[in-house]
């Protein structure tokens, strides 16, 4: 059940709602919006009679929520969540790019890519300060020396700080340095990091876990907004299936089918969705065309170096051309990039 | 092993060369191209030496191939496979549109999808004669009467046909009405079947088999090719994962893998890719995005009356709506549609 | 929906259902059963009113049948089916097995397999004449060449034949020589094979595909019991997924779930479901475990000389061993081995 | 590498190899044997030179360690993990029964499942506090309140306890009142947990994701042995697959693989890899035939009433039925069941 509130209505008649909600022994939910408020509430077993409030003074209609997720919908919410972190945006009527090396290793490393992208457009900076790696004896980050390189970069640049979080003591650290914290795709129902993020008023983009349905990368989306925290992006990083030519295969059905069930950004990752550097551009070039909001890519200043994932890395050439590619079809579905 | 000749090679030449290979045991695969002529040899146990070939009169150069499948592999032949049919291609500078509908049902409807999709653009009708359905009680077809409805309909309208074979002893006959012969994806490994189809000299269009490794696919179509069919297309149409919002799930990393790795041209069908109707034009944007050669899209005159796969069929105002997206996007991307 | 004929209804009674049947525009099927007949129906849209039969004089029930496929399902057929081949049988009280090597390569290996897994203890030999090989360029069997020493090693040792048929074209000489005829995971949506021998009363023993959702493979069998071939054994061999330390992924889960749904029996066959040879047994004893009616083991006089399939097949030595694990387990669910 | 020891080597033999391979740059990991002491090193980059060891006395040979994986490998430690757990044991020659209700609901509910599964057998009693849940909105465990209900049915029954922590922060308070800590199978690659778990000294049942390889299971139980931990079990508990008519996709192929693989206890949970309550022994039956150490199943005193998992977790009477069965299974494959 979601109660939309009429554009005028006064913080009292909204108390009101509030009230008569908690007063049925359920949780409500205010969800900000451009034109008017809407409230969902969530504890209930069965259905709610929407004739608790239909009748209520400012309130102009109740609406009969399906989905098992709530505050994630389209039917919750019908307007595009744009996130805004200083003067750039994820979601709304531009695309954004996010680019950088997959680990931050050196200052060198790390202020060479961030003021290539820059130059070539990208408005967000992406790197890894806590890596997750499959083995204990690979390269692990360089932790907090990462993030203070990351905001050094981004005092130079201008660029926003796209970082990955993994244990829950470090997040008030990422939080200082960073401007939106990733939750990476092997933490996508790591629940007790989502709820203590979910409690911070801090962008997050969540990665989808490699065999997560749509549907449980919603839910984990959920567990972020029901703590509170609705400036969440969605981020699609490939999917694990049977084919081993390409290192996971990029699911781009989930953008149009996540646009049409949520409000929320959907930002696709050619890097590591497809995994072959030269294969990148053809697949961020597809994301555009079929709806994402943003693209987030590993450029490098020298692949062939890198640390983590060089196999996967654009260099800064490469990126550049790739910009000039995605800069088209961005311009052909008329969602320019955002200004850099 | 891959002999390539000079361009000004002799007829005389070139059978010496194949004279050479049949004399080591092996059989060797002469292969058309606009500047020279290659051979390829396959019924090796181990390496060739290249000695035998690289001092002989009109050779260019003799390559070692490296992957299990030889003639559709870009070493074997760098240039680009282009199918002529009529005067429509399939392959190119172009992007080619097929559309129509699942299964041909009547005169009228088959009638009405042609010119239909004939005045929006496409270039080749689809339609089902012989349907592959899970079910043996669900509709099967119209058999050899909906060939002639098909045929009828390229009178009409110059559309180029296409249509799926799946009995054997349904070749001839559907040669006979179809310009473009399609293996279905459940077929895509019956061998008997592709052998068959290697011997005729008749386009296939072979669909990609919901669980096939991309290799797997290239070896199928090393069947049609080995037997001396070189005109194949191959098609993506989703592949079989988990997620079960869609239908299947479009592998869009199938196009830039293979477009590196083989000469034939790679078509996209989002209709079977995603399965739900509304999310059909934003996949064919994807796919021409990504580098596809060309789309096949369901489009039915009533969506909701057509006996099989009316989720995914669009209707003609939809079609039109797509093809002038996608338009745009092959603009973009510096591959005109081509005219009608 | 299923009419049940009482234990006593006369043919003519039996006939009038079949008459009242095809008077209201469905084709009848009539089932046999140790104690009673069965008559299903099918080429209906909707629901069928059993107010049609129950006053019928012989109709014990009509009963609606709730799943999409309707031959093979236990609401339609309660008691499980036992094929008879000769003596041998495949389903009802006791575990069978089948065992030989994956081609016919020559007189001396087949018959030295033969003999061997005869004295052993399997009742029925396998190998191909016709392989289906992912590469045009691999051996593809000795056709009907093998097809002779199968019958030739049936004659020695009186074990049942068990081969693969690919080609509808084959369909009545490999019916002359052999005993069960088998349907490769490849071919299992191959409908119009599926057809043709469903149109022929000879069993079967039906693969599953490696991506075949277990309703699909139903929906396959029913093809063979709807054309009138009741004679159809179940053969799981392994699905397709993401692991790739084993060749596939041999899925007992399909066991229980097929036992609940279908009386057809279950035959799993743990050579190809993993596909490393000293991981066979393990698999062959969960097989029997879970409730299979029998296996299907890869046997190799010389396993490293294999034409096909070397690495997952059994030196006869080795199948001792199994056949004396697998003989325990058997005994310890109380479905002692068929006496060879 | 790794270091072997002979038998009667004095501890200043083995701190003179300790020393020497950190003299070489190297982490070294002596790893407890009931017969000889061994030594790994991880933190190199290439191959080391076995010559610095075999000539040191005491040492009895130095061996080349293939794998990606190291301290779990066979090739490191040949003989297999026994885990004791006061008087039971996880590995070794008998296989052993863990059994609870998925969550803890209440003191009446885990005292009688309790009581019930040591009737029957189980030696371990399992049972969740803390719940992953795909939902915010579902029932997440009674936290604390829920251990201490667990430690008095232990205290009851003398049942060891299972149980699995989610929050890094309620690690110590969750080994107070457990024996065995339980990772999720959604946290398997929380590498912040598996740190924290592997700096303990309290056993871990490491569940398997539902998409993880292998491989990459075995990587992260070389989180937990590399950090000191060497008191792991491996959960088998299904994997996610295409295939929806069971839950998951219990792999039984992973059991054999992973017994040649690893000296690590293999146990298997047919409750969530089925998910189906009427298959589930089908699934343990299997899973005991197939080699694992043990089975892991979910009961509960009135599964119809249960907060979670009721359509997958058995009655009492209807584990009893199962222990009969798995009893059998287990004596014919040598392995008898614990004394409980």
């Amino acid at each position: 059940m979601l109660v939309v509130m009429k554009p005028q209505a006064s913080p009292a008649q909204i108390d009101a709602v509030l009230e008569k909600i908690r007063g049925l022994g359920l949780t409500p939910h205010a969800i900000p919006g451009a034109q008017r408020v809407a409230i969902g509430m969530t504890g209930n077993k069965g259905a709610i009679d929407a004739g608790h409030f239909v009748s209520m003074p400012g309130v102009a209609d109740a609406i009969r929520v399906s989905q098992p997720f709530k505050l994630v919908s389209r039917e919750v919410k019908e307007e595009d969540t744009v996130i805004e972190v200083g003067g750039a945006c994820i979601g709304g009527p531009t695309v954004c790019v996010m680019a950088g090396p997959c680990s931050v290793e050196s200052r060198e490393q790390i202020l060479e890519a961030a003021h290539g992208v820059k130059r070539l457009g990208a408005t967000f900076l992406r790197g890894g300060a806590f890596k997750p790696r499959t083995s204990p004896y690979e390269f692990q980050g360089l932790g907090e020396e990462g993030l203070k390189l990351l905001a050094l970069a981004r005092e130079q640049t201008g660029l926003k700080v796209v970082t990955e979080v993994m244990d829950p003591d470090d997040l008030s650290m990422c939080a200082e340095y960073a401007d939106v914290l990733q939750i990476g795709a092997r933490n996508m129902q790591n629940f007790s990091l989502l709820k203590k993020l979910g409690a911070m008023r801090k962008p997050v983009l969540l990665k989808r876990g490699p065999a997560a349905l749509l549907r449980e990368w919603l839910m984990a989306a959920e567990y972020l907004l029901s703590e509170g925290n609705y400036q969440v992006a969605l981020c699609e990083r490939g999917i694990r299936t049977f084919e081993t030519m390409t290192r996971n295969t990029l699911d781009l059905n989930a953008v149009p089918v996540l646009k049409s069930l949520t409000h929320l950004p959907v930002i696709v990752d050619p890097s590591h969705g497809i995994g072959l550097r030269r294969h990148v551009p053809a697949m961020a070039r597809a994301a555009i065309a079929a709806g994402a909001d943003g693209i987030i890519v590993e450029v490098h200043p020298r692949p062939e170096c890198a640390l983590s994932d060089g196999q996967q890395s654009l260099s800064l050439p490469e990126f550049g051309e790739l910009m000039a590619q995605a800069r088209v079809i961005a311009g052909a579905v008329g969602r320019p990039f955002q200004p850099g």
